[in-house]
């Protein structure tokens, strides 16, 4: 995006083997920018520039790009570069990449890792998947709660150099037991000679080792923190989450719950990262499963076969019939998901949301009746009769829509799975079969 | 949802009138606790415990309301004590809320508020909606450059009270140009005699006041920033957004395409807050027109009335044709809408989008019509050419719904609108009318 003026020279630089220029390159561009106009040239040039710069720079900028672009490039390297490279990376970000190496590779290049490091990386790698411990850095700043403000700062100073952050400092008491918290901006403020007991804060929010990622941003969000801290089962203080993850997380599972509302099966990597054969795939499965729905759709419509010949205006309602209840449904799920993702509800909560959408689908089912049974009168020319099939069946699809976008997706979360996972097509799918049975119910009993 | 547990106690406080254990509630719990524990009773109730507690403390807990709730609670309250928490609020919020509030009301209260944070709030009133500027805070910390690291910590003691942060340190050259930038993380790791002119970075990535809040947000984002500067045409430092707010936009942001693409139209509070009338209504709106494409799909069936009666089982695979086209088209939509949401594309990303979404609808497409035509022969005992007539429809209607999910939402970013306004199920409603034109016309050419 930025600077893409920048990638003629570095193709020059790169062919007449100007490393100083290179090194220039490196120094002079926040890594973020550098890392997004590397991303233009193939992996081994990147890695030539890389290798050009000193390597506090080079894991800055490595650790801007995206997971698949790094993977690439670690794949060219040598065991030695490689560990180097891992050994200086933050404990998170290296944990995501060595999660996408393959499990040989990664036990061949443990042994190169200084002793420290490679217990810190076994331990990340352990915490499941989307987990606190999983996302969570072990680089914080901590401090014994014994000293003074002076003394703290003095510390502080000792410990920024490698801290992912040192604006919230930790106080941890016997067996790195998370005792406190005290801001940077409090030490500042506090007089040197006051003692960190006298000023740290006792009560401090934190999250288990194991608690959702989710959870945890929503955490996170909820008080504007900087970073969250997660302890163990005995409250000891083993990392912290950064707003920066955080942010990361809020949009990634923004992504995996827009897909899932799409009927896409979520990615790893973003949309044009991904290999067109995974799209087609994790589209083509839920494509294939809704075009089952639509042929049990098929053979529930020729059940009534006989039917639909004796009143053959029920096939041109049939249309309206269908996505007035799918779209009434999807609505509601997309509601209801929503709400989920943005915070924990409490049970008074759930039942206020289902009441909610059961009298939205009542008025909104009424009103589309309401519609359905004019334009079958006046546009259509149907019988008063006829319309009130149209009328009654639209009501009823409808709710049943209604109720079942804003339910399934509450069971789905209540049986610890996604509720996203009720993605809208589902939705749309079930009212399908069920809509047609309806439908030719509501004109048995009238007609 | 934390400790609800408190809302009997305080409910107890209240009718004791215990205006001291009150004053311990709000001293006690982090304020974000707190507003969340008040949510539970009645808006005068609220008042009354706020009132109890330190004006310091009050806003802070005030500020971690949502809005309505807020504007409840403000109603209830007498000119000049309105005033005092208005003056005392963060620039940011206090916008927020006064946006709100009828404009006589604020012009009533504007003459009781100090002349500075009165013109503070007259400006940040006159950016749009949703641009850098009515999200931004004025309270930042800023410094001379020609001091020393020392003066420098000095200073930025006496403007923390009252700073969103301190942790990025802004300095200003003559006229409030944004001259560079020191983190206090480097003030800390710097000699105290160094000067900020050899410390600071003077290329500071910075927003422009004018900027779309979504931008902002995707700023930060890429570079990890706690706050990113925004400044005027002349590059004059005019306030900050800070990554609390931004993660906010986030959310708020996924919210509403998550909303457009589910046929809701965006609301400005969460679901249980909004009342049941707007959210009947911002449905409804969409349920009306999406019955009103159904209707359009109805007359076009009844122009095929004739050749659907001779053929009858073509009714039969009719929501199999409308259901292909409009899901395939739906997750073209959803990848592509949030794709944009993530980050801006350059040109050349765009076309590769588009010309990814031709070819995985043909290999979509091309599967979904062999499990179409199987089904059509084995299942239904079709003729072969009765299959093949689903088959090549089933092909065409998802390479057309593909294409056009795709297309429609890059055009509309192009036309400056939101690329979400083309909502998974207006593309279904598109794909049906013209995928019944296209079914009938296909048979006709088979046949």
């Amino acid at each position: 995006m930025y600077n893409p003026l920048l990638l003629p020279d570095l193709r020059v630089m790169l062919e007449e083997n100007d490393t100083e220029s290179l090194t220039e390159f490196c120094n002079v561009l926040h890594p973020a920018v550098a890392a997004e106009v590397l991303d233009g040239l193939p992996s081994e040039d990147i890695l030539k520039v890389l290798s050009t710069c000193e390597i506090g720079i080079r894991v800055e900028i490595f650790e801007y790009m995206d997971l698949p672009q790094q993977v690439d490039i670690v794949e060219l390297m040598g065991r030695e570069e490689l560990s180097a490279l891992i050994e200086e990376m933050s404990p998170d970000d290296r944990v995501d990449l060595l999660n996408r190496l393959d499990e040989a590779h990664v036990e061949s290049l443990l042994p190169l890792i200084a002793q420290a490091e490679r217990s810190d990386i076994r331990k990340l790698l352990s915490y499941p998947e989307d987990s606190a411990g999983a996302i969570m850095t072990t680089e914080y700043a901590s401090l014994p709660q014994d000293i003074t403000v002076g003394e703290a700062i003095q510390r502080l100073r000792q410990q920024a150099p490698n801290r992912e952050t040192i604006y919230y400092v930790y106080i941890l008491g016997d067996d790195r037991r998370l005792d406190g918290l005290v801001s940077l901006r409090e030490l500042i403020l506090a007089s040197p000679d006051a003692r960190l007991t006298d000023i740290m804060r006792r009560d401090v929010i934190s999250v288990r080792v194991e608690t959702d990622q989710e959870e945890v941003a929503q955490e996170l969000a909820r008080f504007n923190f900087i970073a969250i801290p997660v302890v163990d089962k005995q409250h000891r203080l083993v990392g912290i989450v950064t707003h920066d993850d955080v942010l990361d997380i809020v949009q990634e599972e923004a992504t995996e719950d827009a897909y899932r509302l799409g009927a896409v099966e979520p990615m790893e990597d973003s949309y044009l990262e991904s290999p067109l054969t995974e799209i087609t795939w994790k589209r083509g499965v839920w494509l294939m499963f809704l075009a089952g729905v639509a042929l049990m759709t098929a053979q529930v419509l020729q059940q009534y076969e006989e039917m639909s010949q004796a009143q053959k205006w029920m096939i041109l309602f049939l249309p309206l019939v269908l996505a007035s209840g799918g779209n009434a449904g999807s609505q509601s799920a997309t509601l209801v998901i929503r709400a989920l993702a943005l915070e924990s509800l409490t049970r008074r909560e759930n039942v206020r949301m289902s009441v909610r959408e059961l009298l939205i689908g009542l008025s909104l089912g009424g009103g589309l009746a309401l519609i359905g049974l004019i334009a079958a009168v006046t546009w259509f020319d149907l019988d008063w009769s006829h319309a009130i099939v149209v009328g009654v069946t639209v009501l009823l699809v409808v709710v049943m829509g209604t109720v079942s976008g804003a339910m399934l997706p509450l069971m789905f979360k209540k049986l610890g799975m996604d509720p996203a996972l009720m993605s809208n097509p589902l939705i749309a799918a079930l009212v399908d079969v069920l809509g047609v049975v309806i439908y030719f119910s509501v004109a048995r009993a009238v007609l």
